[in-house]
């Protein structure tokens, strides 16, 4: 919630989606393929929105934490499973077809593609650039501050890190995280952040990694949050503001996390939601399984499983609160798929699922717990992985491998039969899953930035030209505006203005509405729009120049 | 359209309808998670079912085959990413998480898990046994004969191979492909059958490969099929019964295809389509894109894309009748992935696109252009690849690697940056597509023998006990059976049913139905169900009993 919002809008959501009524838009049922299943305009959004991201999290790694649930052969379904507004979202970034998650964010936390390792900007560019020039984009979470909904951020990566940062900085390069921390503290009045990355908040003296002599920890209780450290913290914590860093970098991983003080993402989101919850204005929540990611990357078949096991009981507390509320959209979500992982492996068929269910920590802890000699290599796997039948050869490969962490997670992949194809990100299509008011909206296939639109649904109460833009499209839907050629001749005006809009360039979008003006009067003209469609434009139109004059 | 029904019940499906429109059963509108999802039961099934699967295709070959066709770094839609009611679907058979075609499409042909290989049967015991006993199963597209529509299978793998085998075979081993041809063909009367597998229908004498000496062209003349060979003849064939045998083997992949004089999935569906479209009594078609699994056994990049591109091609014709139809229900699916395949690999964020954009032919017919002393191998792969700065090692490759044809796939894939964790198939659930009438009932993530179960209700005309535990589930969901346990209970008694009526097992049935009822009484008495329930699932059993009686 932003307490001193900078510019307070007139146009309230009550008013753009009465607006929306007032234009008669009525669509067809769902059922049918893309273009026919537009909703009514006049359905109302919901008051509030908790965003998931499993960072690196594809319907692989959703199918095998499934399975690895399932008993015989079988899987159970998770709780993501239990959602029938499915779809799959695309992933691209502006410069790559293999997303980082600074992109990926940026265009499900503001509608707009960027360059990887870009946060909260958009480039200048349609096209690819080398030193591209990048502007900054508004967020959702930014929109909800502006409009006095309350916000938060959770994640059991750094809360510094490149999916929250998204949501919560503008800032052309995903490493600086003192910078993110600053920016996500100080411009913003964010109430819930809980996460690790406690030591982008703390200068060096203190044990931080400021090198500005910063301490943010200050910052932020004269900003009155409430400073938390650990599980016992969090619980009792009854508080309006809370600032939750329970590590100096990522959380610990699932199955360590018992030999720390951590709480989980289940309890983080079920302590966001009891602080955000009595807003009146509604909120937005955005939870990160972090780490899902970075099991991924290492390609550490358990662990991986465990964090998407533990990111679903998160959306099991979202989804339990939406299911009561009533008014809340939950949206789970990728940002990309992490690791090429699968279920069977070098031509074999089959998922060994007790090699990785007999797995009890992470091979970085299992790693740790061998001697010096090497010589307890057979017994600390047998204790930690149930691998009583260490062989020769895999024995070898952990005290030769430069990365015994590595070398451990491999012997459990080939023994589950869990195949990776790269260290990195891959370009799959990633799964969403929605439940709530306009859920239907994510189903089939959708980019990513489709995300961000839905949400600004609820945390934009003021009218843009992606208002316009939708209704341009339900009224070609509708047979309102007959010609294809027209209707995209409206969209790319539209697109412009949007543009432009995003710079906050007033005098551009003024332009180009009134181009936009004009078109409509033309089309009229030529009988390609129909007398409804032309009025509700025209007067949608004049709201939005109204606003920018 | 089996014209001498052995079989004719008399319950039809306008009976079994309005049956359940006299239950009054009403559910919550969409939106919503799984259990609330629901639809009224009084919706009418679809007249035609179209069910197109694409064999090995996961989101991954999908998302590569978008990405391939989009500009730049992004994707264009293919005409399966139009469906905005999709899913995703789990395939694991009954001995094995990662299944094989036999027992994926056996599941979604009868609605039975089977053990991997098996075709058109189910295993006696719930757990996996060796040495399992199956028993036949009746298949949608026998259910769809039974009924008096019209059927057809297409497919460009062998006609005889897995997934159409599933169909119209009831056998323990899908090798045994001789046997496949001669029940698919003397023990049904499918209207069309289009694909390769020639060699299968012909005695050794003839060029085939049947040991029995006989002659199954000569069967199927008798029988009033058309017989027809190449693409032309498929044009002009004006006939209502159809059998195409287009090549010995499988039909040419994509790529290879303008060699020879095969006719294009596409065009094998739209033939299919002409001749079923007028049975008044409706149709199934079956259409497998066979091939693109061939390709991800081998892990031919190239090859997979366009294979999975030509079955988009299919769908679209499907999608296009459907649409002008408005009685057709469009099911696109598949059985498994195959390969592991991944957009990125080794490390290495992207997707060079132009190197699969480039490739103009198969490996297996580039491998075959190199000359015996492998001197013009350069010069081949600049021809059929566009590759034109051959690397030293990647020809020596080439050269030493005994499958040529894998190794130059294996340089496309590198340069492409496709990854590759299988010459097998995994265990991801894979993509549903779904259009028409009930599609709904396909979202979210389902078990790929509900799709079995969502054609049944177009092709089997006769109540069966799965409509009964239909409606427990919808009372149950309706509040008018309010006790979990009672529902369950009543479920896990008509699963026993089903188990009888499968085997045709009469007396059990009765047994079964007659114990149900027992239960339904008891439940009454305690309250535990409504009245209108009660009465509505008496009514029901006692029509089931009458048609076992």
């Amino acid at each position: 919630m932003k307490k001193n919002a900078k510019k307070l809008v007139g146009v309230t959501l009550a008013g753009v989606l009465s607006t929306s009524v007032a234009l008669g838009i009525v669509t067809t049922a769902s059922g049918d393929a893309k273009s026919e299943n537009l909703q009514p305009a006049h359905e109302a959004a919901a008051k509030n929105v908790i965003l998931l991201v499993g960072d690196g999290m594809g319907q692989n790694q959703v199918s095998a934490a499934a399975y690895y649930k399932g008993s015989g052969y079988g899987a159970e379904d998770l709780i993501m499973d239990q959602f029938t507004n499915v779809g799959y979202a695309r992933t691209f970034s502006h410069d790559n077809t293999v997303t980082d998650s600074a992109a990926a964010a940026t265009a499900f936390s503001s509608t707009h593609k960027t360059d990887n390792g870009v946060l909260g900007k958009a480039p200048k560019n349609e096209e690819h650039h080398e030193n591209e020039e990048h502007f900054n984009v508004d967020t959702v979470l930014e929109s909800a501050e502006e409009s006095g909904m309350s916000t938060g951020l959770v994640s059991t990566a750094r809360i510094t890190h490149a999916t929250p940062a998204a949501f919560a900085s503008h800032i052309g390069n995903r490493d600086e995280e003192n910078n993110i921390a600053e920016q996500m503290l100080l411009n913003h009045d964010i109430e819930v952040l809980l996460g690790g990355g406690k030591r982008h908040f703390l200068p060096k003296d203190k044990g931080g990694k400021r090198e500005d002599g910063k301490n943010l920890l200050n910052a932020a209780k004269e900003k009155g949050y409430k400073l938390i450290e650990n599980k016992k913290e969090l619980e009792n914590a009854d508080a309006d503001k809370l600032l939750g860093l329970f590590n100096e970098s990522h959380m610990s991983y699932e199955l360590d996390r018992d030999l720390t003080g951590e709480p989980s993402l289940q309890s983080m989101t079920g302590k966001a939601l009891n602080v955000l919850k009595d807003d009146k204005d509604g909120f937005f929540l955005m939870v990160e399984g972090g780490r899902i990611d970075h099991a991924g990357h290492a390609n550490w078949p358990a662990t991986n499983i465990q964090e998407t096991l533990a990111f679903d009981k998160a959306v099991q507390e979202a989804l339990e609160f939406a299911k009561k509320d009533k008014n809340t959209i939950v949206i789970v979500t990728a940002d990309h798929e992490t690791g090429g992982m699968s279920i069977g492996a070098d031509g074999v068929y089959g998922f060994n699922k007790d090699v990785v269910q007999n797995v009890k920590r992470t091979p970085e802890y299992i790693s740790s717990q061998f001697n010096k000699e090497q010589s307890n290599i057979a017994e600390i796997m047998a204790e930690y992985t149930g691998i009583k039948d260490l062989k020769k050869e895999e024995e070898q490969l952990i005290k030769t491998d430069e990365d015994a962490a590595g070398a451990i997670a491999k012997i459990i992949s080939e023994r589950a039969l869990i195949g990776w194809t790269t260290t990195g990100h891959t370009g799959v299509n990633v799964p969403v899953y929605a439940y709530g008011p306009l859920s239907e909206r994510l189903t089939g296939t959708i980019d990513n930035t489709k995300i961000a639109e839905l949400i600004s649904k609820t945390t934009s109460k003021s009218l843009t030209s992606l208002d316009l833009k939708e209704q341009v499209q339900q009224f070609e839907e509708n047979g309102e505006i007959t010609n294809h050629d027209a209707a995209q001749s409206l969209l790319i005006h539209l697109t412009t203005v949007g543009k432009f809009e995003q710079k906050g360039a007033a005098e551009k979008v003024i332009k180009h509405l009134t181009n936009f003006n004009l078109l409509l009067d033309q089309q009229k003209q030529k009988d390609l729009i129909s007398t409804n469609a032309y009025d509700a434009l025209t007067k949608g139109t004049e709201s939005l120049l109204a606003k920018w004059q």
